[in-house]
């Protein structure tokens, strides 16, 4: 640890997800400075990305100020910027526009991003859900679609499709609620469009949902979201999606009123190439034990950007438990590198794993194997995600929010809030 | 009204603010048809949109689905859509795009816009609050002013000054919350920037501060806002506004991170123009004693749009319980036309006007003319402005958000929401 006279070592975190924060956490109030960068000023809560983009959340239920996080840290500042690029041999960070940041250790922390696997038109045409602009689309496009069908509506028969693409936990959750979100819109809202004209149509190429999950699970999932409306198809791909359609394998094009692309994640195309970082499977960061870059002394790559040791062989998962518990270790070995002390190697912790389908349905698969389903798994995964939630206020207003939906209460806020940003 | 056999009439409202809504209020389960257009998917409460561009509440909080308001009501329909021109001779409605839209009876409810009165660039770099866009503007400009003052203040002294043009309620109420935010995010969020170098400055033409009130109000104000560190000039007046800058009469040319213009509104240019209405003071539509067009059997005008008579020479202001009133009169005036009853005057029930300046302080004229001052004054302005609120949920939010607010509370929401529409 550096000596009283000496000034304390410089930590630039690039990213202020579950990972940055969890480094920037476990640094503070420690003999360190610590600067904290994201492009943007809010720490998005992305397990509930889903609920901003249904109508279910609004956006500030998912977001809080980085500055608030650490505002009773006075070794920790946020910077509110875009890296450009990482010079590794004068440990400095340059800033879009040019500004420098020296380091004396790096977190690269920069999170994932949607994958396309190729697939054409998917990048343009379908609509990802890993940022709160995502969201923000999404649900632009949902609630226009439902405003424009119900005009058409008024002179002939419509039928509007809305197609999910992947089984996973995002895709199964955002299906749910969507379907909930059609027949609670249509209903309350006096549209003119039919439920039953209203198609929600879940793709996968697997032959289960929640391939992550025990089989008990994925048939429980398919009982619920099918009792809910939405439509399953298996063993289905996807190999072009287009301005208002989507093609598939099998030859079929179906018209689509929107493509919600929930196939999977890369870690960030900044990684390997803007942060010049070597990249292992699914473009991340290939790390040591100890979580430092595979090349480097003083740089290290924490969640969804690192393809994190589970054990010799095996990378983890990319979830925010992952991020969470490899952002603390980082910290840690941080510390121990700067008061001279040798590194220990990251060790996850499996604490399950939980998917959400509608209001009371929800599986959680436990450390050991075991299932919980059902209205108890509801209450699991609402306990769990709103401890999570970054701040108080955001925990009382989610709640608020889910009591209502739950309720059926018609207030829902169902805003276009692309209508926000237009000029007037 | 309509015999049994005959189809009811179709009463088609342009604009979903405080008038066009109250019009569809009172139409609501009536026997005629109901069509609200906006451009808008939702209602926006005008009076705390200030709250909203100094990060106080949440843009969900002001605004509030126009389809949710009348789910209940089966006669009234709701058109997400852009008028484009009114054709008076075949009672038409033509939007954007070219699909049309046959009335019995229009009421333009199209609102009000701010004045620039000419001066070179005031309608290019100010930043008016008349609308959700404008205030999530405003407060993009403002917390990403403080965030590159941050970054300038490692390096040098920096002061930053921001600028309200405007002495009425809305200038006042803005400068004083605008000064708590500056103060608020600098203690919470460790900002480098020092509070005695931001300075926050009213400018305004007139001698006093809320010239609609009487002396002792203005007397308080000016008292109030100086004491929470808010600059007050009097008899200045903005000769330009330029991109950084803004310059007065005297000369001096000052530079400012954000003007907010607070100067007055005009009626919104679609009134004269698109919808071929003869306009009168400020643009407002020339109406007579029955709202209706001067030159129209069928056509009438409500709230700011309008220039509502208040008696046989005066024209009412343009005050959020104007547009209320003016709805509800013209709703009973179509009804008694449909019903072959003759029309009755406006007359304008004065209720007194408000106006707050920061936490625990207001300032509100009474009808009779006496003054409501301080503490009181700021409870009556409370819950004035949440019963008006139009939902129960979004009174729920309004009032948990203030009272974080006012117990200090370091979670505010001070998103820069900008950062959520642009790509991750």
């Amino acid at each position: 640890m550096a000596s009283p006279l000496e000034p304390p070592a410089h930590v630039v975190i690039i990213g202020g997800g579950f990972a940055g924060v969890a480094v920037a956490r476990g640094l503070a109030d420690q003999p360190v400075r610590v600067t904290i960068i994201d492009k943007h000023n809010f720490h998005t809560f992305l397990p509930l990305l889903y609920q901003v983009a249904t109508a279910g959340l609004e956006p500030a239920d998912v977001a809080y100020p980085i500055r608030t996080i650490f505002g009773h840290a006075n070794n920790i500042r946020f910077r509110h910027a875009t890296v450009r690029e990482v010079d590794h041999d004068r440990s400095v960070v340059i800033f879009d526009g040019g500004a420098e940041l020296a380091f004396d250790h790096l977190v690269v922390a920069t999170g994932a991003t949607a994958a396309y696997f190729g697939i054409p038109g998917a990048s343009r045409f379908a609509m990802p859900l890993y940022s709160l602009a995502d969201a923000r689309r999404l649900r632009n496009r949902l609630l226009a679609s439902l405003e424009e069908a119900d005009v058409a509506a008024e002179h002939a028969a419509i039928k509007l499709t809305f197609v999910v693409v992947g089984g996973g936990p995002t895709g199964v959750e955002t299906a749910g609620a969507l379907s909930e979100l059609v027949r609670i819109a249509i209903r309350r809202d006096g549209l003119r469009i039919r439920p039953e004209d209203v198609r929600v149509l879940l793709v996968d190429l697997a032959p289960r949902l929640l391939t992550a999950f025990p089989e008990s699970a994925s048939r429980y999932a398919l009982r619920e979201l099918t009792s809910m409306g939405v439509e399953v198809n298996f063993s289905r791909s996807v190999v072009e999606v287009e301005q208002g359609h989507i093609r598939f394998d099998d030859g079929e094009r179906l018209a689509a009123a929107a493509v919600v692309w929930a196939a999977g994640v890369t870690a960030s195309g900044t990684i390997a190439h803007e942060l010049q970082v070597s990249a292992g499977p699914g473009g991340r960061a290939r790390v040591t034990p100890d979580l430092r870059l595979v090349d480097s002394a003083n740089v290290w790559a924490v969640g969804d950007a690192a393809a994190v040791p589970q054990d010799e062989s095996t990378v983890c998962p990319q979830l925010a438990p992952v991020a969470i518990q490899s952002g603390r270790h980082c910290a840690e070995q941080i510390l121990r590198v700067l008061s001279g002390e040798p590194t220990q190697p990251f060790r996850y912790r499996n604490k399950g794993i939980m998917a959400t389908i509608g209001r009371q349905a929800a599986v959680a698969k436990l450390p050991r194997g075991g299932v919980i389903k059902g209205t108890l798994g509801w209450l699991a995964w609402l306990g769990l995600h709103l401890f999570y939630l970054v701040g108080f206020r955001n925990r009382l207003r989610v709640l608020i929010n889910w009591t209502w939906r739950y309720f059926d209460w018609p207030s829902g806020p169902r805003l276009i809030v692309a209508d926000a940003e237009t000029a007037d």
